[in-house]
């Protein structure tokens, strides 16, 4: 086999930063700044790690950034109060609600307590629900990254068979949808699935979407396939065995600089976006 | 090949509804009855004959039905303001509007105004992603009626392939959630899906829901797979191919008397049980 194309997120997330940073600059003409709200309750190290670097990522392009920090004892209602005058102020455009929040609280209430207008991480089940039908503003932000990089190197989905290891909320069960939006044949196989490695054999796209170590076998990568490896485990280290995937893979995003970058440009675009709606622009 | 098992809808249905009826009974102890209002606008002869049927059903049961006739010239507002009148109605313990409603309304909108708890057809965006996650008080009765059966008779659905053939919102969008959450591997097909008989070969269960006549041919089905078709055409007759079905089929629904009387059946039951949560006994 030839080396597959490596699918670069790195240099995607560039380009879609890029053209951002044009379009911040037309809003900022209007007087209008794009803003996202970050919400961290408590104090889990990782949590607050992804807070900044997203906060850090709207500082760059000229988004501004609001951090909401709760303690660990806040309880659901006063979370959803938090969000509630979030949802109120015109100045913010997008909230995200950093996962997971502490045990006590009710995530999925607080998650469906953000207006869906500015729900730019794509997390309501209103949103979900939009987006299984075609019709969401700003889908969860790793699956329209996996779309945005098929779709920036020009690789087909149409009647392709896309097959999708893992069945998250906010990962497996809305990339299954949006391939199957695009006129994919779309398999969802997950922790109960037998023979695995069959199911990935019959894939032209697999998604890794589980969450373990380079779980998914580059001798299950049917010959030719496109493989988008969503997973980022410790020690920066997909959910694909990478080495031995390209041996079969025509196309594969490495675990760094794959999905990740472009998930976070995604969460720009939204963010951006909601500002032009909000401006008028859209 | 053996003869398959055929899967009797009609029975499984009356068994359904005779559960139903010491319920409904109960309820009436407690000075309750159950009752399903149904929207009919327009006059579409297929849609008014629908309607008639579920009324009967509710009728054969001791369920109460409301029936609600609006003109070919409702507009969305009006539409929106009688199932507004509708969700206030404590009498009212489910709402059915009938699809499809005359063109220039928007059908998507009038869904969604139905409140969640009356959404005994399960056709609500809300209905759909709680479904989706799981959580769903009343998912759409199709889907629901094809569990069902499946669980009537005791066919396993964890670890089996489970190939669903259509991908609309209220049938093949649903029951692949539905299957999928039961931990089957899922394969949703189309009709963008290349080699179809392939796919369909997979499946260890085979969902028909394409609503063409006799279009699963029946050497496409794996021998020994189970098979559950959901359509119903012209002239009495499925989207599969019943006959030639039959030979590799190891049980198989008939049309008619398969998957239709169980769905009507849920719609019965999904009404008993929001008049149940209304009595305070759920």
């Amino acid at each position: 086999m030839r080396e597959p194309i490596v699918l670069d997120g790195s240099r995607v997330a560039a380009e879609i930063k890029a053209n951002l940073a044009g379009r911040v600059e037309r809003l900022k003409e209007l007087g209008i700044v794009p803003c996202l709200a970050t919400i961290l309750v408590g104090g889990d190290p990782a949590s607050a790690t992804y807070v900044k670097m997203k906060a850090n990522a709207c500082r760059r392009l000229g988004i501004e950034s609001v951090r909401v920090e709760l303690p660990e004892t806040t309880t659901t209602e006063e979370l959803l109060e938090a969000i509630g005058r979030l949802n109120e102020d015109p100045a913010v455009h997008g909230i995200l609600l950093q996962h997971p929040v502490p045990g006590p609280i009710d995530e999925r209430a607080a998650f469906d307590a953000i207006a869906i207008g500015k729900d730019v991480d794509g997390v309501t089940m209103l949103g979900f629900a939009l987006n299984t039908f075609g019709a969401a503003a700003y889908p969860s932000c790793t699956p329209a990254a996996i779309l945005t990089i098929l779709d920036h190197y020009g690789i087909g989905i149409e009647g392709r068979h896309a097959v999708v290891v893992g069945r998250s909320p906010i990962l497996g069960k809305p990339v299954s949808a949006m391939l199957l939006n695009r006129n994919a044949t779309v398999t969802i196989c997950h922790s109960k699935t037998t023979d695995l490695a069959e199911m990935v054999a019959l894939g032209d796209i697999v998604v890794a979407a589980v969450g373990k170590p380079r779980f998914i076998q580059g001798e299950w990568i049917k010959p030719g396939a496109v493989v988008l490896d969503a997973g980022y485990n410790p020690g920066n280290v997909g959910d694909v065995d990478y080495e031995a995937a390209c041996r079969n893979a025509s196309a594969i995003t490495p675990v760094p600089a794959g999905v990740g970058p472009v998930t976070i440009s995604m969460l720009l675009k939204h963010t951006v976006e909601a500002a032009e709606r909000a401006a008028g622009l859209r």
